[in-house]
C-alpha cells in the first residue's frame, strides 16, 4: 500500500529530526562496526533481563522494575550482566562529587579505628529506640585531653563526655548489638537506608534533614588530616577500579582548619592541597608500577563553600579561592556555592561579590570559572529554580544538577549553543525525592534537546552508588532509546566539558578512545 | 554599582525571553487591572497557606506539601481558601473525561438500586480479607430470569447466581459491616484508594490493573438504558455546578450494546447517542428554566474504542462512527482509541486502517478528526511513547496526556506551531503513577514552551477528582510561575481548542470572558 510506505518514510524522518540534536548522533557517522555491535548485544542483554530479573519474585522488594528505587533495588542491579558490563567500561570523568562523600562509611570508620586520639560522644542516652536519630559525634583529641571512659552504653557514662573511639566500639552494648550494633550505628548516621529515603524520610525536605546529617557526623572523623590523607586516597583508588580516569571533586571550605594528627584544629586549606596532590601523586605512582599510568590522568578541585554565608563571609572564601589558585593553579578548577538550594540563599544574593570576583579574575588573568549548582529543586519560579538563570548569567562552566532545567526553553538553548554542560547525578536526585524513580527523571528530555551532561554520582558514601557504574546502570536500564553509544558519548563528554586545558583534554581523550575500543570488543568477545 | 544593576536587567531579560512562550503572556497586554489584582490575592493566599495549613499536623497524613499525592492531601486541599476560590471559577470546556468514570460511585449505586432487574453475583466466597479484590459483578437482567436468592454472603449461597440487588444489599452480612460493608464494597470496587495507590499499587504496571477493574465493574451498573440516562444527567449537572460550560466526553462503543430495561442487550450505538441527546437538551432546560442557559452550551462526543482489538475490528467501529456522524453531525466531535498503551496495540499497528479512514472522511467532507490518546508513559522510546509521533502525523487534533511529550523537542515545535493541544489530566497521571506528585509533572516545562493546554479530569469516578476543580488546585499549588491569570488562559484554551466551530466557539469564548469578569471582580471583592 503506497499510502502506508509513504506515511513509514514520513515516520522514519520525523523520529530521526526528533532525535537529531543528541550528542551520540551528532557523531553516528563515526561509530565502528565493532561498537554497533555491541550496542546491539547491551540492547537485547536489556531487553532480556528486564522479562526476566525484573520481573521475578525477590523477597522483601515488593515492586521491582528496571530503574527503580536504588536503595531498594541494588541487590538486583548487581545480578545482572548489564551492571558486569557497565562496571567494565570506562567512564572517562567524574565531574560532580563531594570529598566528603566519596568513600565507604564501614571503611572511614576502620581508618578511623587506628588513631587512639579519636574519640566520640553522645548527648542523649542511646536505646533501640533512638539510634537512628541519636547521632555520634566525633573528634581527634590532643594527647592530654584522651579520655579513659570505656563505653557510651554503660548507664554511668557522663552524657557528653568524650569516649575513645575504640573502647566504645568495644563495649557497646550488647544488647544494641555490641561491636557489629555500633558500627551499623556509626554507619547509618553517614549513610541514607530505604526506610528512610522511602518511608519515614519521604519528601524532599525531610530527606534533607537526615542527608545533612551524614555530614554533620562524617565530617568529624574525615577533618583529620591522617585520615584525610587515607581517605582520599581510597576514593582515588576505589574511582579508578570502576573505570574512572580524572576527577573534580568539590571540596567543601567552610572550615578554615583541619585537625592534625596533634589534636589542634590548625592545619589551614593550602595543607588540604598540599595532601591531595599528594596523595595523587602517590596514586599515580602505584598505577605506573602497575603499568597503568594511563588508567588515572589526575584530580582538580573545586573551591566550595557552603550558600547560608554572609555576602561578606563569602568575600573572604573569595580571596581564599584566588590565594590557593595562585599557589597551585593545576589543582583549583572553579568555584561553587553547595547545599540545600531550596532552603539557603539563592546565588542572586551573592551577585554583587561573584560578579566583582569575575572581574577581578578575569583582569588577573586567573582560571577560576564558576561550576555552580542551580536548580537541584522540584520548585517552578522558586529561587532554587531561578538559580539556574544567575548561574548562567555569571557565565557558569557548568551545572551542577540543572534537574529543573527541562522547565526553560531559552536556558536549554544557550546551555546547547554555549556547551555548559550539565552534571547529572540520577541516583542522588532520586534519593533526595526529586524523581521517584528513573523512569521519572527528567535526563531523557535534556538529552534530546542536545545539551551536553556528565553523569556523576554526587555523594556515593551516603547513597551506596560508589564509582559511576550504579548511575550509568540506572539511566540505561529506564530507556529503550539510550544505548551503549550514549553511555559512550556521555563518558567522552565528561573529558570534554571538563576544566581540562587543551593538551591534557586532547591526551584524556584519545586515551579514553583507546579504553573505549577495548571496551566494546570485550563485550562482543564475551557476549555475543 | 552600576554592574549589578546591568545585570538585573540582563536577568530580567532573560527570565521575560524564558517565559515568553507561555500563552498567559502572549495576551499579558489584555489583562485588566482588576484580574491583576486578584491574580495577586490569589498568590498572597497560596503563600500562606503553603505556610499554615500545609505545614500544620495533620492526623494519618505524615508529609503533607502542596500538590502532594491526592487521594492522601485531597482532605487538607479541601479545607483552603484557594480551593474555595477555584472551585467558584469557570472553568470553560471539559475536554477529556471518559464517560464511564464521571459519576460518584456511590451516587451510581443508588441509581442502580431503584431498579429491581439490577442484580450482583460473585464466584468465590466473600471474606474480610478478600474485600478489597474479590470484585461483584452487575447485571440487569429480563423479568424471567429475576432471581429470589437474598443474600450474596449466607454460606448456603451458590457462587456464581445471581442475586437481586437490593437484596444482596439489605442482607450483607453483619460480619462484613452489613448494608454500610455492602457500600463500601462496591463503592471500593470502582474507586482507587489512597493505600492501594501509595502502597499494594504502586507502579504503573500493578495500579494500571486495579484501575482496570473498575471499569469491568461499574459497566455492569452503567450499561443500563434508564441508569444510563440518570448517570448522564448527574454527569452533565455536576460539571456545570463547578463551572464547566461544555463538555467533550469520550464514550467506549466497544460493546456493541447496552441493557435495555427490559434485561435485554439490544440497545445500539445510536440509542446511546439520542439519549445524550436528550439528556443534553433536558439539562439545557433545567438551567433555561434558572435563568441559567448560558452556564451549559452542550456536549459532544469523542467516538473511542480500546486499542486491543485488530486491525479488521477496528474497520468496523471507524465504519460505526461515520455512521453515526452522518446521523449526528452535532454529537460526534473526534475519533480515538483508549486503553493502557503500555501494554495493548500502538497507533502505528491500525496505521493503514486509520489513514484509510482520514482519506475516507475527507473525501466525504465529514468532520471527523483523530483526539488521539498518545505518549501517557514513562517509557523512552517505547511503543507507548512513539505513539506521538503516529498521532501527530496522522493529524490528531489535540493529544489525550501526551505525558512523554516533553522528551520530544521537534514534536513540541509542531504541537505549538500546528496548535495541537495537550489534554493534561494531572490528579489522574499522579494517581495512576506516572508522577508521585504534582511538582514531578512536567506540566510547567510544557507551558514554558507554549504549548496549548486544557486541564482535564479524566476519571474523576475513579479518582474522586470531580468537576476541574481539584486539577486546576493541584496546578496551582505546585507552581509560583502558574497564576490565576495562568489557569484563566488554561480555561480559555480549552474553548479555543475544541471542536466547536466558529460561530459556537465565538459565544462561548464571549461568555467565557463575562463569566471570567464576574469571578476576577468576586475574588478582589471577597478576598482583598
Amino acid at each position: 500500500m503506497a499510502l502506508l510506505a509513504e506515511y513509514q518514510a514520513q515516520r522514519a524522518s520525523l523520529i530521526g529530526n526528533d532525535r537529531s540534536l543528541r550528542r551520540e548522533n551528532l557523531t553516528a557517522h563515526l561509530r565502528s562496526d565493532i561498537e554497533l555491535q555491541a550496542d546491539r548485544i547491551v540492547r537485547q542483554i536489556r531487553a532480556k533481563e528486564a522479562e526476566t530479573i525484573w520481573k521475578e519474585e525477590h523477597p522483601s522488594i515488593p515492586h521491582p522494575f528496571p530503574g527503580m528505587e536504588f536503595l531498594t533495588g541494588r541487590s538486583i542491579i548487581m545480578k545482572t550482566r548489564l551492571f558486569e558490563i557497565l562496571s567494565k567500561m570506562p567512564k572517562g570523568a567524574l565531574l560532580h562529587a563531594h570529598m566528603d562523600a566519596t568513600v565507604n562509611a564501614g571503611y572511614l570508620l576502620q581508618i578511623a579505628l587506628k588513631y587512639p586520639a579519636m574519640h566520640v560522644r553522645i548527648h542523649k542516652p542511646l536505646s533501640l529506640d533512638n539510634l537512628s536519630t541519636n547521632l555520634p559525634e566525633f573528634r581527634c583529641l590532643p594527647q592530654e585531653e584522651f579520655s579513659s571512659l570505656q563505653s557510651l552504653t554503660d548507664p554511668s557514662y557522663p552524657l557528653g563526655s568524650w569516649v575513645p573511639l575504640r573502647n566504645a566500639r568495644e563495649y557497646f552494648a550488647s544488647e544494641l548489638g555490641g561491636v557489629e550494633g555500633f558500627d551499623k550505628w556509626v554507619v547509618g548516621s553517614m549513610t541514607i537506608n530505604p526506610s528512610e529515603a522511602y518511608g519515614t524520610h519521604n519528601t524532599i525536605t525531610k530527606i534533607w534533614q537526615k542527608f545533612g546529617s551524614t555530614f554533620i557526623t562524617s565530617t568529624g572523623l574525615i577533618r583529620v588530616k591522617p585520615i584525610y590523607e587515607e581517605y582520599i586516597r581510597e576514593f582515588f583508588r576505589t574511582s579508578i577500579e570502576d573505570g574512572i580516569s580524572y576527577i573534580e571533586v568539590r571540596i567543601n571550605f567552610l572550615y578554615k582548619f583541619m585537625f592534625g594528627a596533634d589534636g589542634q584544629e590548625n592545619i589551614p586549606h593550602r595543607d588540604w592541597l598540599v595532601a591531595v596532590d599528594e596523595a595523587v601523586k602517590d596514586v599515580q605512582a602505584e598505577m605506573a608500577k602497575q603499568g597503568r599510568a594511563n588508567e588515572f590522568l589526575g584530580v582538580k578541585i573545586i573551591y566550595s563553600t557552603i550558600r547560608f554565608i554572609t555576602p561578606e563571609e563569602l568575600e573572604w572564601y573569595l580571596e581564599d579561592c584566588i590565594a590557593l589558585k595562585k599557589e597551585f593553579p593545576h589543582l583549583i578548577a572553579g568555584f561553587d556555592l553547595v547545599g540545600d538550594e531550596n532552603v539557603y540563599k539563592p546565588l542572586i544574593h551573592y551577585a554583587e561579590q561573584l560578579l566583582r570576583f569575575r572581574e577581578r579574575v578575569e583582569k588577573e588573568k586567573l582560571d577560576i570559572p564558576f561550576i555552580f549548582h542551580a536548580g537541584e529543586t522540584l520548585g517552578d519560579g522558586t529561587e532554587a529554580d531561578d538559580n539556574l538563570y544567575d548561574a548562567i548569567l555569571l557565565g557558569t562552566k557548568r551545572i551542577g544538577h540543572g534537574y529543573s532545567l527541562i522547565k526553560h526553553p531559552k536556558l536549554i538553548e544557550i546551555c546547547r549553543e554555549k556547551g555548559i554542560a550539565i552534571e547529572v547525578c540520577p541516583i542522588s536526585n532520586e534519593i533526595l525525592r526529586l524523581t521517584s524513580s528513573m523512569p521519572m527523571h527528567p535526563l531523557p528530555a535534556v538529552l534530546n534537546n542536545g545539551v551536553p551532561v556528565a553523569l556523576c554520582s554526587d555523594d556515593p558514601s551516603v547513597f551506596g552508588n560508589m564509582g559511576l557504574t550504579f548511575d550509568y546502570y540506572q539511566v540505561l536500564a529506564a530507556s529503550e532509546i539510550t544505548g551503549l553509544s550514549t553511555l559512550g558519548a556521555l563518558a567522552r563528554d565528561s573529558i570534554e566539558y571538563s576544566t581540562l586545558d587543551g593538551e591534557g583534554k586532547k591526551a584524556a581523550l584519545i586515551e579514553f578512545e583507546r579504553r573505549w575500543t577495548e571496551f566494546v570488543q570485550w563485550v562482543v568477545a564475551e557476549y555475543e
